[in-house]
């Protein structure tokens, strides 16, 4: 392409400090160096992460900054070394990556990548330790190694996948980050059997996409719970057969559900980072067979707490990140269950607006009332 | 058989009351009722859990009592609607039994009987709530519902596992309770693979049988964990190959295990029931793909702590009951293993005495001398 090896100029949404409106700037994309890969947005979608990082609250603020990890894209130009990208080649962004090369990436079991697993803290390439981005000069810090609230990015490629240009970029742009966690938490580590029972504690975008892998693992039975009455008519898009509302009730909810499901859950993934939920979640699956697993992530002074024996009455407990999918390796793969018709993305996406309205999705998250917003590029 | 239908009359060592050495006497054991099996015990051995019964320490005593449940018989006679048992059979008791008709029994990831699960504080047969011992009329309460301290016993038909006549009973006779316990739990549960790193936390029975799992399953690096520094050269028959006493280091053990292998075990089991070491037991495994399994029995106010990150770093913590076996369906198995030579029971096996001497085989095991001692019931 014309622009390959040259500076772009290109819009992008600028947080300029924590908790401010995100500003449309003008800013300088660098062409990629060595194993990075310059990508054309063309697609981004909105995920609570980028709203808590903006936020800064509790975290180490990095500013000015450009968010955004959940996206689809066309790779514009490839820098040395690259051997698996080309232009024109789509790809989804990835927020934590895949060397191919350490321990964790040769084992079968694990998806923490050693070299590029997600750093929030970093805020720059890991090639040489320099952002790509610059305003006038000066640099605008990266995220999560995709910042993808800008028309051009610049991206390892160890955190890209490269996936069927068939595929609609403006619905699978979801399947970067939040979808993938609670519908791997499901499919790839609770592992429902046909028939059997779960529970999914939290009913935002991650607790929906877990309930999404529950339906098409067959689960007789789903049960939702929320503090939030509101979500239950929602969640029944979703294969939510029942709904429980902690607060409806003075005892604690693990024993509700044991009183409704005769013994214990088969299955339980927790999607609020809660502690308290993280907890109920462990206690509310059956002896003998049940499996809890968490998704949301806690807080630093949160400890889990429980009695030996649940683990003795062969109770197992779990966690997961990024729903133990090896992000470059699988994630082409989610997306042929898209293109296939078993995934109803389109459920998930309830709003989109041009990407000029992006403080629009920022404040239809803060209020609970999207699930996913799609921000159109070139608009 | 002669006697069936009959009251027997044998002689059993009873236990009066709690820590008193044991007597041997003269009992009347009744015929088998409906579901039972009258079985002429042949060798029998002595577990921990004897002895923890018999001191009684912090259980509501049940005295007097016939205690014993790891040991080998032939079966005398059995009692209406019995159909898979004929005298002659070779069984093993079993402590925890399977009626294959209850949710545990049908699910495949269930040993946890609901009709026939332990029960530690019934002393009578489950059919009709009494005994089937009796010392000139008055009864004495059964233990486990095997009370194999006895020439003669009844069992619940689903508490028998029928095993190959040509299995030498005073070999098979341990894979009742403890080896099956450790063994399974490492084969079934935390199921390393070839190449990979153990550790194994207590080196009793229980945590040697472990360690022979992850010996049978290749693994690459077995690192035993006790307080008794005098357990290394006995484990390296089981193939222990580091050895780490906590008191040795100042360190937390988990952070010791962590730099001996390079950011921790692939596995880990625990086989002493300290509430701490099962906490180091978890903390100790990798993340992204670590499985820490607890096998020993916790007291009642114990709590396990752990920050909830370790479960979203991809550890897993399971437990397992009787080594997630099946006890009628699956120890018939594990004797033929034994049979094609895998197993090496008799590394186990450290004495051996007359039925007579039962109290020497208490002091042997209170003295920590012993693994497991065998006695000969026609002694």
């Amino acid at each position: 392409m014309a622009t390959a090896g040259k500076v772009i100029k290109c819009k992008a949404a600028v947080a300029w400090e924590a908790g401010k409106p995100l500003s449309i700037e003008e800013v300088e994309v660098a062409p990629p160096q060595a194993m990075e890969v310059r990508v054309k947005i063309l697609y981004t979608a909105l995920c609570h992460t980028d709203v808590y990082f903006w936020e800064a609250k509790g975290q180490t603020p990095v500013f000015p900054r450009i968010l955004g990890h959940e996206a689809g894209g066309i790779v514009e130009s490839v820098g040395e070394g690259v051997t698996e990208h080309a232009p024109g080649d789509h790809v989804l962004p990835l927020f934590t990556g895949e060397c191919k090369e350490c321990d964790h990436c040769k084992s079968e079991e694990s998806n923490m990548c050693d070299l590029l697993r997600i750093n929030v803290d970093r805020g720059v390439m890991i090639g040489d330790g320099k952002s790509r981005f610059t305003i006038k000069g000066k640099p605008i810090f990266h995220f999560v190694g995709t910042s993808t609230f800008s028309e051009y990015t610049v991206i390892h490629v160890g955190c890209l996948a490269k996936i069927n240009p068939e595929a609609p970029l403006d619905k699978v742009c979801i399947l970067s980050c939040g979808f993938s966690t609670g519908f791997g938490a499901t499919v790839n580590v609770a592992k429902p059997k046909k028939g059997q029972t779960v529970a999914i504690f939290g009913l935002g975008a991650v607790g929906l996409a877990a309930m999404e892998g529950a339906r098409l693992s067959g689960a007789s039975r789903i049960i939702g719970v929320d503090l939030n009455p509101a979500k239950f008519e929602q969640a029944k898009k979703f294969g939510c057969t029942d709904f429980v509302n902690p607060k409806d009730h003075s005892k604690p909810v693990h024993e509700v559900l044991i009183e409704m499901t005769n013994g214990g859950l088969d299955r339980a993934v927790e999607c609020t980072g809660n502690i308290n939920a993280m907890i109920s979640c462990f206690e509310c699956v059956h002896d003998g067979w049940g499996v809890a697993v968490l998704v949301g992530v806690p807080t630093k002074d949160d400890v889990f707490k429980t009695h030996p024996m649940n683990f003795l009455n062969e109770k197992t407990l779990k966690g997961t990140f990024f729903g133990n999918y090896k992000p470059r390796t699988d994630l082409p793969n989610v997306v042929e269950l898209y293109m296939k018709k078993e995934l109803e993305l389109e459920k998930f996406i309830t709003h989109s607006v041009p990407f000029s309205e992006i403080n629009t999705a920022f404040d239809l998250m803060l209020k609970g009332e999207s699930l996913r917003c799609v921000m159109r590029m070139d608009e």
